[in-house]
């Protein structure tokens, strides 16, 4: 036996491509288009004057990070839980909460590091389809329907890549019938319109929802996602995370994550703005001939007329457009366009048109 | 049942305490008493250049890290994988390579995380004694006595919390009698006057050396940790990874991370400088009547004369200065004192001087 035999084998998640060049319009991985809260450029000037406590090990509970998201969530600081961006977050989630052996279930057409991560762990997963307009069908995760005794369900609201959302009455619907085991609810794009689960918090203890810095606070870059549940979940939550790493938040995480957190006027400008542009942006694609779920994220996931997805996701990247194409069932006759500028996205509407003859 | 049935529980890895004031002798988590090269200033202040960047990705490769550790190691990128602390980097490894369902070998005292890792994922091990002189004896990784097909072998070398270093012929042994599983080499400490296993990679593609920027770098805070191997183990390793978070390294990681690693002459200079100090010290530790194993790492583990260890500790705490005292069978006996600058050992040898009488 060689000790390849031994080793993990599995099939990682692909992002979307990060193209080197930067004279591209990037509308390909849902980053924000503008810069993160201006607190934050003052934090990275003044993490000289830290430069001397760069030699030890951060504050290994993020203090400052966690009460800034405490302040701003209106919730106590141990109901909060940080992580190495969103991703991190959920990787604990699933190691912490998904593994009774019993099955968990998330939407098929959902984000595509779910089955990545039950693929990580073995965890068996079921993918109900979602409807026809790319809307979860509530019934697929209640007891009548699964049995009950589920592992765990996870869905994003609004859902990704469809940027479809689920009325709260139906979420809450989910979280109500299925009080053993743990719902996630991943908050990635709520901040572009949608209704947050948060208020549940204070009827169900099986909830936890995540969030994350990486759109609506323009801070992928420094890779900060946070869950927020009631404080015997989180502490489940820190008890496996400190028995993985105990310090993943670095000390410029902490000191810029604080400052995109504290600025609330700039995030709803910078939120507002998107949802201005977006809501231009469907009036052209239907202009246009597209067809498209009703998105309330910072993107919009539409089926071109006239030609196939592919061949435009080709056509628009050869003008230097970078969207996002899924060659998988049910979805590869969409793209993905992420909400940038509204300059940016008036490129890509002439380009559109351009195209499309 | 309820969800918490349904949940991972775990005792989690217990940190040395970050104490929140900073007016004291920090001597109890092995940072570096030193700040970090140079480099990392300037490149914290360049910081805010990148702030329109923070809204991005960062790369999830880590390009510009990655290249400057192949220069420096003079080794190709691809053998390099890099994670949050060489705690994310071991923790990766655990999942990557000891999953085979068979135990895995690690001394009996030795970093204290490995035996966490192990019940977080559910990994038989076994921990053979370290000899009374805490060396390790090589023949209890040896297939004579394991009966060979193990699961995995890690071991920090030099030891911690013992400081002491095996010779790299009998590391090789280990590596050589045991190529149907991983053998992972943790070098935290291998800076201070250790022999690193890197020159063993040619010889055997079942070897994983690991580091980290926490000591010898002074970058404790900034969280950099990294493996090195041959291709096969590290993209094995990079499968998981992606499987997991595809972007672990932040924007000022990889900035500040980058410069901490290419000043080979600041790098020289302080850790000869703690060598230096640790000679000394250890002088003062024999004329107090201290016993301790001969140490090539960036503390001393001692056992003090006329009371007990922990009586010292804590006299040592009301003095402000903070060193490591474990509460655990065979080392109870000793502290683990960091070695921090000639000024703060004077003050540390004094203190002992007025405890001890």
């Amino acid at each position: 036996m060689s000790w390849e035999d031994k080793v993990r084998k599995v099939e990682p998640y692909v992002a979307g491509e990060q193209p080197k060049d930067r004279d591209v319009i990037k509308l390909n991985t849902n980053e924000c288009p503008y810069p993160p809260a201006p607190g934050v450029i003052r934090a990275a000037e003044a993490l000289k004057e830290h430069y001397g406590n760069l030699r030890l090990y951060p504050d290994m509970d993020a203090t400052k990070l966690v009460n800034a998201l405490a302040d701003y969530y209106k919730v106590d600081p141990y109901q909060i839980f940080v992580g190495v961006g969103s991703d991190d977050v959920i990787a604990m989630c699933f190691m912490t909460f998904f593994q009774s052996g019993k099955k968990i279930l998330f939407p098929d057409i959902t984000y595509s590091f779910y089955d990545v991560w039950a693929e990580l762990y073995g965890i068996p997963y079921e993918q109900p389809a979602l409807k026809e307009d790319f809307s979860i069908d509530v019934r697929d995760y209640l007891p009548e329907r699964t049995g009950g005794d589920l592992g765990g369900i996870i869905f994003p609201n609004p859902n990704a890549p469809t940027g479809v959302e689920m009325p709260i009455d139906q979420v809450e619907r989910i979280i109500e019938a299925n009080p053993d085991c743990v719902v996630i609810v991943d908050e990635a794009y709520v901040d572009f319109g949608g209704t947050s689960a948060l208020p549940l918090l204070e009827k169900y203890d099986n909830l936890l929802v995540v969030q994350t810095f990486s759109k609506s606070r323009a801070m992928a870059g420094q890779r900060v996602g946070f869950a927020i549940g009631n404080k015997k979940i989180i502490d489940y939550l820190k008890d496996v995370k400190f028995s993985f790493n105990s310090y993943t938040m670095n000390l410029p995480a902490i000191e810029l994550g604080t400052e995109a957190v504290t600025d609330a006027a700039y995030f709803h400008e910078i939120t507002g703005k998107i949802i201005k542009t977006r809501e231009c942006f469907k009036q052209d694609l239907r202009d246009l001939g597209f067809t498209f779920p009703d998105s309330k994220t910072n993107f919009v996931f539409a089926k071109p007329p006239k030609m196939s997805a592919k061949d435009l996701f080709m056509a628009l990247r050869e003008r230097k457009i970078f969207v996002r194409y899924f060659n998988k069932p049910r979805i590869n006759e969409y793209l993905r366009i992420t909400i940038g500028t509204d300059e940016q996205m008036a490129k890509v509407v002439a380009a559109m048109k351009e195209i499309l003859g």
